[in-house]
């Protein structure tokens, strides 16, 4: 392929687009599970829900690639959507607490299938202290800051009550770690520098009701 | 207020607009919480990231409101906001996978704080049958239809493991779930009367990760 690796973007990139980058990439991953080596704007687009032109002008934004009358190649824009949001490259991540949705985090296989993996554990109960987790051993807190410098741990996940939340983070962001994604229903406060992602699982709830009553509005008999 | 309260969408609403009035509505609720009545546009806007003018028209499409010189009261705003995406009515939700994550969304209060609660919960796993979950005992799977249609359940979360997702999906459908939010990595068929949501925690961590590198490679230094 001629085709030159996709660039960084030149401007800021909404949300959305980096958002969508992730169903194209997941798009593109089954595609090729399906044997498939090429993709185009419109399969991907239609599979999705999106305008081809939808498709182009997200993946306009970091450079040209694909070609006339071929589309793209499959492998290379799995490859290119994975350089993009620097998934092409190994993030250990450590999980912050080790209650249910802990445990759940550290056995959930969509990390492990995009390349993520849970590198070290912790916790502040010393009854989980210690306990074997996914092949880990359930570490103190107090030893977050070490082992994050020793590993090189750039993420953290934040699977703490809501109570206990700020405070966590606050230590999450003293040992170094450069982004949070946050499944603790409150908002966080943290220094720039630092990312933070928050998980609202009711926002998609939301989106569900939002479905399933416009659809039963669109159906209710007129008469 | 003089204002009408919102109607309904008059034509198709993009997902990324209804995510946005999830955006929306947290967001009242927090001025609620600290003690604010009235908001604007650019104040929801700045505190979002958003444009004052995104927010206007991200409304729009629900019809007129709001006061000119008084902005929204933030009361009515986030009433409003539940009519339009269906929560200002109870949503009893059936969760099905007893796991750590159905465990984990059990005890889930994102879920609790925007009205909805899980009314039934779901195994197939002999030895979880029977067992307590926050205030509720696990039901057998075969008892979901029975109890479904007894109270008048329209929702399910979705937890099993991916390799048995989709024919769990098929007896949630055959129950008569209007909308199932499922939080396998996979990606499930179900018929066009029946509302799927999928949660990927793992494009959570992609947005985490854009952002990280993106923020690196602009602080890296030039020389």
């Amino acid at each position: 392929m001629s085709e030159k690796p996709l660039g960084q973007p030149e401007g800021p990139v909404p949300p959305v687009v980096v958002n969508r980058l992730s169903l194209y990439l997941r798009e593109v991953q089954r595609l090729l599970r399906e044997g498939q080596p090429t993709t185009s704007s419109s399969q991907l687009g239609s599979r999705l829900g999106f305008t081809d032109a939808q498709v182009r002008k997200d993946l306009a934004f970091f450079g040209q690639f694909g070609q006339p009358g071929v589309g793209y190649r499959c492998e290379d824009l799995a490859l290119a959507i994975r350089h993009i949001l620097g998934t092409h490259q190994p993030w250990p991540v450590a999980l912050v607490g080790v209650g249910n949705l802990g445990r759940a985090l550290a056995g959930y296989h969509g990390f492990h299938n995009q390349g993520f993996h849970i590198a070290a554990a912790f916790e502040v109960d010393p009854e989980k202290i210690g306990l074997p987790l996914e092949g880990l051993l359930v570490q103190h807190i107090d030893e977050l800051s070490r082992i994050v410098q020793e590993r090189g741990i750039r993420l953290a996940l934040l699977a703490v009550p809501a109570a206990s939340a700020q405070e966590v983070c606050d230590r999450i962001v003293a040992a170094g770690v450069a982004g949070i994604l946050n499944f603790a229903p409150v908002t966080l406060n943290a220094p720039a520098h630092v990312s933070v992602v928050g998980v609202d699982l009711a926002k998609e709830l939301e989106q569900l009701t939002f479905q399933v009553i416009n659809r039963e509005r669109l159906n209710e008999p007129t008469d």
